[in-house]
C-alpha cells in the first residue's frame, strides 16, 4: 500500500517536473528530485487523504508541493553546510556552482507554491497559508540551528524547539494538507497535525541516536557524523546536563579543542553518552514522543481501522533497528 | 500625490516589518528594506487601485508583497554578483555573510506570499497565481542574464526577452495587482499589464543608455559601470550588429581581451557606440517602447483624467535627463 503511494507519486512527479528553458535553471531541479530518498512527506499527504475518506489522487499536487519544498531546503542547506554529497550524489552547488544552487532553489520554492494552483480558491487559501507558515518556520529552525553552532548553553527545550521547526512542522503540515484536501473536521485536522509534530520530533531524536549508535552496515549515513562535526544534538546536551565534572571536561575538550583522530573521538564521545546516562535519556525521549504521537492518533475521531495505516507507517518509521 | 503614496507605504512597511526571533534571520530583512530606493513598484500598485476607482489602502499588503519580493531578488542577486554595495550601503552578504543572505532572502520570498493573506479567497488566488508566475519569470530572467555572460551571439530579441523577464514583468505585475484589487475589468487588467511591460522595457533600456551616456553628477550610479563589467547591453549588441569590421574588432578586444584602464576603455567603447549608430538606435528603441506604453494606456477604458496620474508617472520616469 505504502509502496503504491510512492510509485504513484513518483509517476506524477516525473510527469509534472519537466526541464524547460532556461535549462540551467530547471536541470538542477530535475536532478535533485531524481536522487531518490524515502519520499516520506508526500506519502504522508496521500495517505492522510485516504484515511479521511478522500481520494488520494486529489492530493498529488499538494504532495508534490511538499516534496519540492523539502528539496528546496536541501539545496540551500547544502550550500550553507558546504556539503559535497546528498543521497550519495553530488549536491547541486557541487555539480554546478553556488549561484546555480541559490537560483534553482529559489525557483523550487516558487514552483512548490504553483503546484497548489489546481485547488479551488477556498482550499487554495488554506493550503497556501499553512504552506507559508510552515516554510517560514523551517527557515527559523535553520537559523536556530546555525545560531546554536556558536553557543554552548543550548537547553533541551531550545533544542526540541529547533528540531520542531526545522523538521517536524513540515511532517505535520504534510499530514494536515491531506486532511484539508479530504475536508476533515477542524478537530481532526488539529489532531493529525499534532500527530505529525510528535512523530517528527521522535524521528529526529532517533536520527540523533542512530547517528552515534546505529549500525554502520545499515544506517545509510556515516555513523558518528554528528560527533565529527561537533553537533550539539540531544545526546550531547543531555550528556553535558547529566555528566560528572570529569565527563563534562572530556566532552568539552573533544568538541571544542583541537582535532582528534575521528575513530578515537567517536568512541570516547559515545562512551560518555553511555556512562552519563544521556543515551538512555535519549531513548526514553524517543519513546515518549512516539507514544505521544500514537496517543494523539488514537484520539482522532475516525474508525480504528482507518488509523491502522498511519499507525503502521509510524511504527515502521520508529522501529528502524539500525 | 506620488509623494503621498510613498510616505503611506513607508509607514505601512515600518509597521508590518518588525524584527522578531530569531534576530539573525529577521534583522537583515529589516536592514535591506530600510536602505531607501525609489519604491517605484509599490507606488504603482497603490496608484493603480486609485485609478480604477478602488481604495488604495486596500492595496498596501499587495504593495508590501511586491516590494519585499523585489528586495529578496536584490539580496540573492547581490550574492550571485558578489556585489559589495547596494544603495550606497553594504549588501546583506557583505554586512553579515553569504549564508545569512541566502536564508534571509528565502524568508523574504515566503513573507511576500504571507502579506497577501489578508485578501479574500478569490482575490487571494488571483494575486498569488500572478505573483508566482511573475516570481518564476524573474528567476528565468536572472538565469538568462547569467547565461548571456558567457555567450557572444545574444540577439536583440533575446536581450529584450531577458530584460522583460528580469525587470518588466514585476513592474507589470505591480500594476496588475492594483487593478485586480480594484476589481477592474479583465480587458483593463490586461491593458495595464501591457503598459507596465512596455514601460519596464523602456526604463531598462534607458538605464543601459544612461549607464554609458548619463551625467556622472546626477546618474546616481557609476557611469560606465556596464562597460567596465563587459555587460552585453542593448548598446553593445546593437554596436556589434551595426558596426564596421574594424569597430567590431576593437569592441571585441575591449570586451574580451585583457584589462584596459577604465577611463580609456569607457571612452573608446562610448565612441564606438556613437559612431556605429548603436546609441541612436537605443534612443529610438527607448522612444518606441515608451510610445507603445502610452498608446496602451490611452486604450484603457477609463476616464482620461484618471489616466493622467499614470501618464505623469511614466513621463517622469522616462524624462530623467541625466
Amino acid at each position: 500500500m505504502i509502496a503504491n503511494y510512492k510509485s504513484e507519486f513518483l509517476n506524477y512527479l516525473e510527469k509534472r517536473v519537466q526541464v524547460q528553458e532556461p535549462k540551467n535553471l530547471y536541470e538542477p531541479i530535475a536532478y535533485i528530485l531524481s536522487l531518490g530518498g524515502k519520499k516520506l512527506r508526500p506519502i504522508l499527504t496521500l495517505m492522510t487523504v485516504d484515511i479521511f475518506g478522500g481520494d488520494y489522487k486529489k492530493a498529488l499536487d499538494a504532495a508534490l508541493a511538499v516534496e519540492v519544498f523539502h528539496n528546496f531546503t536541501l539545496v540551500h542547506d547544502d550550500i550553507m553546510d558546504a556539503a559535497p554529497l546528498r543521497r550519495g550524489s553530488h549536491t547541486v552547488h557541487e555539480k554546478w556552482d553556488v549561484n546555480t544552487g541559490i537560483l534553482s532553489g529559489d525557483a523550487m520554492l516558487i514552483l512548490a507554491y504553483q503546484y497548489l494552483e489546481n485547488y479551488d480558491a477556498t482550499t487554495f487559501k488554506k493550503l497556501i497559508s499553512l504552506f507559508s507558515k510552515t516554510a517560514l518556520e523551517v527557515c527559523e529552525g535553520q537559523q536556530l540551528d546555525i545560531d546554536f553552532e556558536t553557543r554552548n548553553d543550548v537547553t533541551i527545550e531550545e533544542y526540541i524547539k529547533m528540531i520542531s521547526l526545522k523538521t517536524s512542522v513540515l511532517v505535520a503540515a504534510a499530514l494536515k494538507m491531506g486532511a484539508v484536501i479530504a475536508n476533515a473536521s477542524e478537530e481532526n485536522i488539529k489532531l493529525i497535525y499534532d500527530y505529525g509534530l510528535n512523530l517528527g520530533i521522535a524521528f529526529q531524536l532517533q536520527d540523533d541516536y542512530l547517528d552515534a549508535f546505529g549500525n554502520p552496515e545499515t544506517f545509510g549515513k556515516q555513523v558518528g557524523g554528528d560527533i565529527i562535526e561537533n553537533k550539539k544534538t540531544y545526546l550531547y546536551i543531555k550528556a553535558v546536563e547529566l555528566g560528572s565534572e570529569s565527563e563534562k571536561e572530556i566532552l568539552g575538550n573533544l568538541f571544542n579543542v583541537g582535532s582528534y583522530e575521528h575513530e578515537q573521538k567517536i568512541e570516547k564521545v559515545k562512551s560518555i553518552f553511555d556512562s552519563s546516562g544521556a543515551a538512555e535519556k535519549t531513548k526514553e525521549a524517543i519513546k515518549s514522543y512516539t507514544q505521544k504521537a500514537f496517543d494523539v492518533l488514537e484520539s482522532i475521531l475516525i474508525a480504528s481501522e482507518k488509523k491502522q495505516l498511519l499507525r503502521e507507517f509510524g511504527e515502521g518509521l520508529m522501529n528502524r533497528n539500525v
